[in-house]
Formats: structure tokens, sequence, C-alpha cells
């Protein structure tokens, strides 16, 4: 029920770790996350959800198999269920994610950016 | 899978068309709207569901029985379900919601601030 400043919770992350979404509230079954991108992340899918990216500060790429998609701060995009992608940072960037709870950041595709689940700030 | 700019988007919205959700996008069974307030909403709850509000221009009062809590430019709120709460903006403001499908802004309330449903920008 209590406001949550954006900005003031990625203080909360290490400006240096990037691909760790971390759990800032819930939303019924949902929950959203806030998390560092930078660099080229691997192509997955989700094969049971869409999934919301908001950029908060920065800007990224959603790389599909056919096109790119950029997305800057104040803009966002929702990646349908199944859909393989690949968000591509090319400076620090921070990004708002909602998905359901239990959501794998990597999908089925085993990876060293493999993130835990839950890890709230 | 597109882009989509927050404020582009609101300049859809007429400036003074006030408590009427627009449609923006769709998250699984979830919609994400964004609406314009000013003044007073009616006081509702919705008894199945939580919703979210991320201020995106302005700043917003949400009022619950027992505390007013401010909602500034870059802060979301998360009324849960079935709690009291009433929207009160002091001058122009924009707003994102994320809800599930066919959640109705005045909850059971009657009044004239009922928006229709799934209108789309």
């Amino acid at each position: 029920m209590h406001s949550i400043n954006l900005l003031d919770k990625l203080q909360q992350i290490a400006p240096d770790e990037f691909w760790q979404p971390k759990v800032i509230g819930d939303l019924n079954n949902y929950q959203i996350k806030l998390v560092r991108l930078q660099g080229e992340f691997v192509w997955h899918d989700h094969a049971d959800t869409d999934e919301l990216f908001l950029c908060v500060e920065g800007e990224f790429e959603m790389h599909y198999q056919d096109h790119i998609e950029a997305v800057r701060t104040g803009e966002m995009v929702v990646v349908p269920k199944g859909v393989a992608h690949k968000p591509v940072a090319h400076g620090p960037c921070s990004v708002l994610l909602i998905e359901p709870v239990g959501v794998v950041n990597t999908g089925a595709t085993q990876s060293d950016l493999t993130a835990p689940q839950d890890v709230r700030i």
C-alpha cells in the first residue's frame, strides 16, 4: 500500500550487478521487479507467459528473431509468450519487469546468467 | 512486441479527459492502461484483485481509510484487493494502471465516473 520510488529502489542494486532481477512488489500472483542491464543476454523464451519490460533509465534493444526493437526511457514492450527474445544494452540501463511468480529470467535456457528467484529489495 | 512510448500514448488522451482509463497493452489476462487524473475520485475497492498505479507525470494521493499516501512521478503503489481507496489529484496527473481484464475503475461503487471497458489507444 506504500509508495515505492523506482529510482530509490534501484540504489539498492549495485551499479555493476546486471541481469539479476529483484522483486519490489506483488500484484496478485505477479511480481514487479527491477533489474539492471548491460551487455548481451541469452536467447530464450517463456513458454507460458508474456513478459513486460518498462525502461526506467537508459535504453536497451529487444532482439527478436526477425527484428530489433529499441526501448528507451519511458517506453515499454510486452514480449508474448513463446517468442524468442534477447535483451541487449549497449550501456547501463534499468528496467521494470512484470511477470507471474516463478518466471526464470533465462526461460528454459541454461546459462550463467540464470538468476535466483524471489530476491527482494 | 513493439515499443510503446508512454508520453506519446498520453497525447492520445485529451488533456481534460480525466478518470477514463485507456488500454495500451496486454500482459496475459492483464491490461496495461493509461489514465489522466485530476480532482477527487470515489471511494471504492476491488474485491477480487490488487491494482497497480505507476505515476508517469505529476503526482497524486492515494487515500486509504487510515492514511494518505503521496505518489509522485516515478513512484508506484499496489492497492491490495478488498482495500478501500480513493485517488485524489490536486493538479493534472498521468498514471499507468495494471490490473486483470474486466476490472471496473469504480469497483462496485456506482458513479458518474464509472468508465467503459476496453477503450484502446
